[in-house]
């Protein structure tokens, strides 16, 4: 298996691909690495890598790319930069099948239209869609999505990333059926959006998926469900906020430990677990972000990651090649999309009607 | 100053209503309190608070009423229920002006409806916003609306509840110039959904706030702002998933100090310093949200909050009684929609087309 990496991505460049790329080395002994950006840059960065780390290098090639999408461009000027940056060289080997999947931690908006235009889209995806795995309360992990591609998404849409979730669930991680979820304002039929509305009422029609109805967002973190759909606005806005209060809580705990001289104290003893928990406290950070509807395997880190989360989200990356992961999505969607349209729509049943917003929830 | 209680609300009902209003007594010296609920039940309560607190009761007398607003009852079926509930009665009593503001910790979409029918909206407000301050790293607090009641938002409501953190902020805070900023997908203009640009075209067009632009959902926690706006469906899901992702840290943190018999002993020793931790693990559970845009104060109360979060709701009612916010409210949302309207709008100058969805973040 052989990934293709765009080094000069992230906070961090360098310093965290590279050696994340490597600890990913080292973590999957058939794994083949190509790394895309500055020659001379990243060898100087391979050479200060720990001799732990030096049996991996074998398996690790570069690539040089002379420029940078920054952090800041649009995605439109993105398409119209060269095509010689290390993002737009990793995806067309990816295109091209010398790569079996590509990551990233660079900026997501470019890495999202290059991938379109590289790798294309499957079973009509108008646009991917953007997913990562948080963990839950009960010790396992609930994927969200969209997470900022799809700023609305229609009934059709919020159906398609559901259907998209159940499949990963299953195919990466095992689950023989899914519990998947709607995101919405209450768990009562009647809230919501026009849209969340339609795709409940769709998804209850289709009645392929273990579909657990409305969930809050709590139902995110609680274990309730394995997948929580929504638009990419409150998706992103979710993800975001759940990232700034974790990193309020580290720095609450640690201030905790700082504030008295007793608790200085136990501070200090406490200090392995306190590391552990840090860890812990900001999840979001630690797992890469899936492209999904893709013509091909797109993981992006997340831009603050260190080494240790680049190196998940390479490894997020092997997990998807392994189970194949675009051509089961392709499949199921295409399948599941025509079982849908054979099932006569009738959102007049059994539910509350599609387009009437409720009488306290929607201003509309 | 009266204040009038649904002593009935809330999970825990009349056990966090009777203690936390006996507290926000004991706070406030020249409060009176007046609680509706079932006598009995109310009366045995009462009959248990400690003794410290018997001082309070000459303060606080009793209303019976009979029935209950039931957590899960549609805000319709509210609208036609008897109104001898708590809820009603306690509303009742601020609209004929027997008691200067409401706190409930009951159903939400109730006590929305109810209030709208017994206090009315002012300055042409179609439905009130739902508000709540949000602790913030640099130790400051943050306003978050809204926060379900309009699951969607035009630019124009937007901006009005833009207008209502500014008032909130300024009179109950006592800030001078309030920072505000509309909750967006990224922090450049060509983001977000049509009506979130709109608004940032309209703020900018207005002048009259220290307007802060875009923030992403990190911005909610980092003290950057003072105010951020969104629409209902995303400010709910924030919400809960910050309360969800908060109890699940708790939640960590307790386990890192029960998982080794080290780390028990160290848990032992830190154990007061986690507890005043575990209060600021959870703060939207410790804060009243207000309805803005009534024409009277309605504060809701956590529906899980205990006796100390219903007395912080209790005593964000009396600041905005002592403050006038409905007063204030109403007439700086008067002059500043006379203002703005009489500003031609062009939202072609100086910003993007306020209709076209961008090329990455919009699929419409």
């Amino acid at each position: 298996m052989r990934l293709a990496i765009d080094a000069m991505g992230g906070d961090l460049g360098p310093r965290a691909t590279v050696l994340g790329s490597a600890q990913a080395l080292l973590a999957h002994p058939r794994l083949e690495v190509q790394l895309f950006g500055r020659q001379a840059e990243l060898e100087r960065t391979l050479d200060a890598l720990p001799n732990s780390l030096s049996t991996v290098l074998t398996r690790l090639s570069l690539q040089h790319s002379p420029t940078i999408i920054a952090e800041a461009m649009k995605p439109s000027s993105a398409l119209r930069a060269p095509r010689d940056s290390s993002l737009a060289m990793m995806l067309d080997c990816v295109a091209t099948g010398e790569a079996d999947a590509a990551v990233s931690a660079g900026n997501t908006g470019a890495l999202m239209a290059l991938s379109r235009r590289a790798l294309g889209t499957v079973a009509g995806v108008p646009r991917p869609a953007i997913s990562t795995a948080i963990p839950t309360r009960s010790g396992g992990r609930c994927y969200l999505l969209d997470l900022g591609a799809n700023v609305e998404a229609s009934a059709e849409r919020l159906v398609d990333f559901a259907w998209m979730g159940d499949v990963m669930a299953r195919q990466v991680d095992g689950l023989e059926a899914p519990r998947v979820a709607l995101l919405n304002v209450g768990v009562e039929g009647t809230k919501g959006t026009a849209s969340v509305r339609q795709a409940d009422a769709l998804l209850r029609q289709a009645g392929d998926l273990d579909y657990r109805g409305f969930v809050e967002g709590d139902g995110i973190f609680s274990g309730e469900v394995d997948v929580v759909v929504c638009d990419g606005f409150v998706g992103n806005a979710v993800l975001k906020a759940s990232e700034g209060l974790a990193r309020m809580l580290i720095g609450r705990v640690q201030q905790t430990f700082e504030a008295h001289w007793s608790s200085r104290l136990i501070g200090a003893l406490a200090r392995p677990a306190l590391r552990r928990l840090k860890n812990q406290l900001d999840p979001v950070r630690y797992n890469g972000a899936s492209l999904l509807g893709l013509g091909g395997i797109v993981v992006k880190s997340h831009g603050g990651a260190e080494a240790t989360g680049f190196a998940y989200a390479v490894s997020r990356a092997v997990q998807e090649v392994e189970r194949a992961l675009p051509t089961h999505l392709a499949s199921e969607l295409s399948r599941r999309r025509s079982a849908i349209a054979a099932v006569p729509r009738d959102f007049g049943t059994g539910g509350p009607p599609a387009c009437r917003p409720d009488e306290y929830n929607s201003e509309r």
